[in-house]
């Protein structure tokens, strides 16, 4: 099945311009450690390397054009590869002979640090080639080889050149010839997942079935041996390979303490787990597997209705950047770490493989127009790890705990998985609009697009011009169209009333899309009525009692300190907010709502008292100003939460 | 001036015989590794010492009679004093043979433990005699030594023998050969504070003004020279004592930012702040310091009216076990160390010798019937380190981030500070009743006792009989009056109206005390209303919106689920509680409260929602129970909270 679109939507395309313009230009100059900046650790953690990246430097030595050693974490490599792919990404768009260039030059790079037997991986080749592979719990390995892979796909995509796919393959025979269930080789998989998506990938690319059984196989051994991960560093110790103490290993952190096909919650590190259960989704879809599948749901069921935050955040601790358990979801002290959206955008995709449902499409949505483009600045410098709920910038500074909870988008991180990460999804926002299934063509997200699709037995093109997100009049142009083929227009949970301006087209209701057969060139016109929505949490939150999130659209918004002034948690909403344009030199074009609210006010009698019996309540009457939550942190430092008390 | 007082009060009889005739000798076959229980960590920490006490073994081993390594914190030792401390109190109350017997062979052990030249520290001593006083910022040596003092002073009251405070001698000589500002000597402090209030101790027994001067000097030195921990280190590198890199040193966590005359607020490290408050203010009345005084207000307005909990908690977070900034005072993640509770009673205490002022009594009073004995199960086996606020068992096994916050009281921590403290703090709970100045006799607490007090020219007694802490009738009988003095009686906060049923007496109210001159022996009838009192919290307080803490009498109280159910954060009271006499096998005698409520009801729409736009707010009406704080988690493992809804 191919399918071209070309996106060409205001509010997305400030987004990949930002990341062609600035953003890649200026991860090249971090990568190369030429940008000038200082590099925060992601957490108040004395270990968090954060002197430089020395990304490119660590390819160099590994390269053998340089001397030195290995600086940055285990997994610093993969920070590379991801630029390398949103570089691809960005290039396909918008090519540009510069880029190409740059491109090129870590092609060579990649090639030169390869050894000859495939495998690559800076830190094992400069400091440990004796504990290649022999460190699973941690060493990355594999998940750097993952994400080269995608970059090498995506830069096949987007050049034609098959030089990094190459690099790949010889890698994965690398893997092939050490991993696998035959005696002597190693019996196990990674510690991150990531290596079984960029196998689906490069299968896609190749046609090459082993590399989705390896990719299967990696899935399937995951949990069937606890203490692989251990046995591993006690036979390091008894060859002399390895000294100290063998660490406890927390396998839930891994997803490691049982097989995937019986784990049923979501559980421990939450990219891990949203890369696995992806994986798992496609490997399902690619083998038709019903019970893959079925344990896919299962992990897909307990994120989205126990442990899910409003705005597409997941991960409740900061503590192994995990899963809690459910209704667990503190808007202070979470992680909502910004690649865990990124999971679960993969996720639900992969998931619509297998089959179409509403579901999917609502949380894909979710995750782009909320946490994942909050992961970025609008400056195209700045990012954020962990997107909390909640912030004060005091607390964030001045309580340990919450030393994860920037309150403003750092320049770079010591783990820097998140900025490139941000930018090879959104230069590849294409994949996720449509989904062609026999003789349907679903339309999931609604923006501004042109597109040709290849049908049953037939190719039609679409053009859709929309006022979304903002407004909801919508004008699909369908042409080309020589049989009848099923035009599926998701009915978005946000809009309480899609109104079809075009007459006769007989409409019917299947797992949330508005389903109609089009059997000639047609415009059809639709206006979504996008009313303010109040959300309430489930009792069980504990901490969102008597609080609504507000949404409007895709968007679910927050009020923050530059527009309400400080102590947010005094003032409650009275009123449902009211649209209203809103443009500013920072935050470009946007609709905030102005609400009704009351703020309770802190009288004189407070000022020495912690505590008092008699005191009353003072209240004063005023309005208050929501923000898209992902407009947030772009103006001054200050008090910013979603869950906001309504009276 | 000396003051004899006997306490024969129902309530605390409760606590000091658990204590006799359970807590001390079950701690003494913990500290001797026969109790044939498991230690918990006191947090999700791998490095935490928890397999044995080994305390007694270490002594042992340092003295020559076994071989063996040191096991266990660097200030294991101090366990084994606070518990010869908490013994000697209890001798002084309850003479028993077999106690005596107990406390001789460790006095013995002490002394065959002890250096020559007076040092005495079991872990430098077996593991790295080359690093004494060489790593102060971490070794609690002088803190160990402190709390030896502190238990000589006790066993020289209790028993009459000096043995032990000849120990305590030889070792602050030990002290004062290395330690002071001549050339030549260690020119900084403990970082643990604790020596500084002990050696004020061995003061009060020997009389020796040095001790005085030499606390004074560990006061006056802390913080004057940052680079003072970080200096030690280096030097033991350069003379090749240590190897490895050079742990930065957070010098707010050890109170050595700055001077002590200069710091004004609360932070790092609870305990250690308040340890070392108490002692400014010990040393600040002796010397009639008013700039020592000053220093030590401002610390202690810091913590009253910005960063105390309701029950008498400080430290906000587990990180550091620390204080954070004004008004964050989180219930569920807080600190709140039964030892920080401890020090804080010994910090009001100190501060009434500068000065007798109601605001000192109450805190005394709030820590004492709250905190304090919450430390301690009614089986005087258990212990709390920490004292949340508001526990959900579930949030504290799987949420990492509140592995501190138990739900019920380990037999036993890695780390066991608290356990004895509980133990030394209640045994010597007589001095805490009354305070004599000049020709004034001031009472503080309200509870049956007998006392005998030096006033200027005579000796008075008094016999007080009270049904406090339940009910509010209470009766001084003052004897032995030949010359006019003044009785001070505090008047309680929680007392709405303090009414006298002996006539013919002119009360004048002086710094929150009531005080009238007795001439003649007399007795006096006074009832105290004891009214339900719902505190609100400082808008400011983040977590306690529209939320009360409930308080009768010097109690404050919880719900608990098991009076109440589960979810606990779906009630909200709607009226006062009302009191109640209750009786339970395990909790025994005491008030409950029964108030009106509404429960938030979680109806089927939820079941697989985690949001919902139109849901209906169900409520159903009810009733709560609930019971003193201390009381909590002595039946069934459940949820607790204190600050409670309010509608």
């Amino acid at each position: 099945m191919k399918t071209d679109i070309v996106i060409n939507d205001q509010f997305w395309k400030r987004y990949t311009d930002l990341i062609r313009k600035e953003m890649i230009p200026y991860q090249w100059d971090v990568l190369h450690d030429q940008a000038g900046i200082s590099i925060d650790k992601e957490r108040d953690d004395q270990s968090i390397p954060s002197e430089k990246s020395n990304a490119i430097e660590n390819l160099k030595i590994a390269a053998g054009k340089k001397e030195g050693n290995h600086y940055g974490w285990l997994f610093q490599d993969s920070d590379v590869y991801k630029w390398l792919e949103s570089a691809a990404n960005s290039y396909k768009l918008t090519p540009d002979e510069s880029l190409l260039n740059m491109m090129d030059e870590l092609v060579l790079l990649i090639e030169e640090a390869q050894e000859d037997d495939g495998y690559l991986s800076t830190y094992y080749q400069i400091e440990r080639p004796d504990l290649r592979f022999r460190r699973l719990f941690e060493s990355h390995e594999l998940y750097c080889a993952g994400h080269l892979i995608e970059a090498s796909v995506a830069h096949y995509k987007a050049t034609g050149s098959k030089r990094l796919i190459h690099v790949s393959e010889k890698f994965v025979e690398c893997i092939q010839t050490h991993f696998g269930p035959e005696a002597g080789k190693i019996n196990g998989a990674d510690g991150h997942q990531e290596i079984e998506l960029a196998l689906i990938k490069l299968y896609e690319v190749t046609g090459e079935e082993s590399y989705v059984d390896l990719s299967s196989w990696f899935l399937t051994i995951r949990g069937q041996d606890p203490d692989f991960y251990t046995k591993q560093l006690i036979e390091n110790k008894k060859k002399g390979l390895s000294t100290g103490e063998i660490p406890s290993i927390n396998l839930k952190y891994h997803q490691a303490h049982k097989p995937v096909l019986k784990q049923e919650e979501a559980v421990g590190h939450a990219v891990r787990l949203v890369y696995m259960a992806a994986a798992m989704a496609e490997v399902a879809a690619i083998h038709k597997d019903q019970k893959m599948f079925k344990a896919a749901r299962k992990i897909w069921d307990n994120i989205v209705k126990k442990r899910l935050y409003i705005t597409g955040g997941i991960g409740s601790t900061v503590h192994g950047e995990a899963f809690t358990f459910d209704y667990d979801l503190p808007n202070d002290t979470m992680y909502c770490e910004t690649c865990a959206s990124i999971g679960l955008l993969f996720f639900a995709k992969a998931m619509m493989k297998n089959h179409v449902d509403v579901d999917y499409a609502e949380i894909m949505e979710k995750t782009l127009y909320n946490t994942i483009i909050s992961g970025m600045a609008l400056d195209g410098k700045h990012f954020f790890y962990v997107n909390p709920l909640e912030v004060d910038p005091e607390s964030s500074r001045k309580n340990p705990g919450k030393s994860h909870v920037k309150a403003t988008r750092p320049s770079w991180f010591g783990c820097a998985c998140c900025p490139p990460n941000v930018a090879r999804t959104l230069t590849s926002l294409n994949q996720y609009i449509t989904d062609v299934v026999d003789n349907n063509l679903y339309i999931h997200l609604y923006q501004n697009f042109e597109g040709s699709f290849e049908l049953e037995r037939q190719s039609v093109s679409i053009n859709m011009t929309t006022d979304l997100p903002y407004d909801g009049k919508t004008k699909l142009t369908v042409y080309g169209v020589q049989k009848p083929f099923n035009l599926r227009l998701r009915m978005p949970s946000w809009s309480s009333n899609i109104e079809c301006k075009t007459k006769d087209l007989n409409f019917e209701e299947i797992n949330g899309y508005l389903s109609v057969t089009i059997d000639s060139d047609k415009t059809i016109e639709i206006d979504f009525k996008l009313p303010v929505i109040e959300w309430i949490s489930n009792p069980l939150v504990k901490n969102n009692l008597n609080k609504v999130a507000v949404q409007r659209g895709p968007f679910v918004y927050c009020l923050e300190e530059a527009d309400n002034g400080a102590h947010l948690h005094l003032l409650s909403v009275t009123q449902k907010g009211v649209p209203e344009n809103k443009s500013d030199s920072t935050l470009g074009k946007f609709i905030a709502l102005k609400a009704k609210a009351e703020r309770k006010i802190i009288d004189k009698s407070w000022q020495n008292n912690l505590y008092q019996s008699d005191a009353v309540d003072k209240i004063e009457e005023t309005e208050v100003t929501f923000i898209p939550y992902h407009l947030w942190a772009n103006r001054s430092l200050g008090e910013m939460r979603v869950w906001v008390n309504k009276k």
